[in-house]
């Protein structure tokens, strides 16, 4: 990251953005097992899961080699954790839905520090706050496509205006010169409650009203 | 764009970049609600048909950080048409086939200026062409795998070849020293008449022949 | 390239790319005829198949434009290999599993290649192995995901990890500092040997061991 970010909120970054890979990559791999993949569909899904979001995000302002090809501590922490999934994947699923769960920490995690890292490079606000949606959203949309599934970024309720909101705390607080690491925290704070609250509360979004001659089927696969 | 665009061209073709955006995002958008998505997943539908096109363009040719995100007008027209869409889409979808129709006035648009950037920033003719097309079709392709569908450009009859045509048009208009503002024209009209011919005169490109042992379905999911 | 690798090693490089992309779009193409898609489709999936994965390298790398798109022999080689399939799928067919067999010679010649340009590029081994790795599967990746189907990688036995082993000959025999010829032939004949040893005799890597409470089917689409 550049040189504009303090010592300290730049350890806090790189504490969450090492984490949120190691939550997304436990969200790809319990995705991967459950799909019946072997160990190196695993792994690769692991990796898909914790690193495209970054990596799309340092495509898009210019951080190339991308940070993940050249620290190796994302891809050694996303293959442990296909590891610990491979041999503790009854352990893992014994939690509740963990794929949603270690998948809407990854998602508050990445929002925030995508967030920062666009403000870092230069863009404006509301495009750092586009970005850091971006960063949290990409590797989930990546897992879910390669298993041909819907991503559940357009299924799931509260899911991108989560990230949106966290990412959105970060950007306008710098703007308004609040200090860094309290908007990091609450922005942590705001994605991860919205998520959760959708999953275990149901907080959720409307639905556009059907027209009497569309079928939700109405573009069969 | 670079300043080697006179400045007549450049306004038709941001007027063109951002009709293009609109009528793309409608496309995600109308296609989203008919899945049955949220409101988000229909403003993230129409974000990603509208602007995936751009982004690839623009970091493949070296454009970074890519319009899209530096200039809000991309992102703002293209979450007025999501929520356009999300209150009045019994209103759009008495068009006939509102997604293909919106679809073909953004894959002209986007061909056409695509393949000016292109030559903007250096490339040559041919490769110029096939940027143009690519995006053109990018939005398209984006919206449809992520609604897991088999995109649009594989199945639909002259759909990528309506996209070359008119970017070619442009390309070698260009190479040839022939008015910019006449070729953006020919390309536009040509691309645009080839799609809607193809819609609605049933114009098409023939198959290949299969073999008696290929079943359509030889490759199970 | 860079100026680093010598002219001899270059040539074969450059021998390995061309003849790497005309097998991905043979792979692509073929794919594309069986689900019946026109000549079009055909050759936008010869071109998918065959480019994805370089372009996703020097997009990485920043190697900007990609050679893809500079270098007009990657474009003629699809296009011929589509054609070819488009007017002699009944002979190509007749081969067995077509696919499989020009998708493995794919990816050997584009992760020793890919690995080798990553190292040019000035990245670490690992990182370049890595590299050479989504070299080879970015093209069969992106050719299934745009058919709607689980990609190979994450399903086929020993795919990305005999990509991974022949780039890591050739990025670990560089920091050997072994001859690059011989480390790109071994580098080869070792990917190529899984993959095909994996296709006909069943070599494979073992699967997680289900919960009792899983079931394959449990993420429903």
């Amino acid at each position: 990251m550049s040189a504009s970010i303090p010592s300290g909120l730049q350890l806090l970054l790189t504490a969450l953005d090492l984490t949120g890979t190691f939550v997304f990559a436990l969200s790809g791999a319990v995705a991967a097992a459950k799909r019946g993949l072997d160990v190196f569909g695993i792994l690769v899904l692991s990796i898909v899961a914790a690193t495209t979001g970054g990596i799309t995000r340092d495509v898009l302002i210019g951080a190339i080699p991308p940070v993940t090809l050249v620290d190796w501590r994302y891809l050694a922490i996303s293959i442990l954790a296909g590891i610990l999934t491979f041999y503790w994947l009854p352990v893992i699923d014994r939690l509740r839905s963990p794929v949603q769960l270690f998948d809407a920490a990854g998602l508050a995690m990445f929002a925030v520090s995508g967030a920062h890292k666009a403000l870092a490079y230069g863009l404006e606000p509301p495009m750092a706050a586009l970005l850091g949606m971006l960063t949290g959203i990409g590797g989930g949309m990546a897992r879910d496509i390669m298993l041909t599934e819907i991503p559940g970024v357009l299924r799931a309720e509260l899911y991108a205006v989560a990230a949106l909101a966290g990412a959105g705390v970060v950007a306008f607080g710098d703007s308004l010169g609040l200090p860094p690491t309290a908007t990091t925290l609450t922005g942590l704070v705001i994605c991860l409650g919205l998520r959760l609250g959708s999953i275990y509360l149901g907080w959720h979004l409307p639905k556009a009203r059907p027209s009497r001659s569309t079928r939700v089927d109405d573009n069969p696969k």
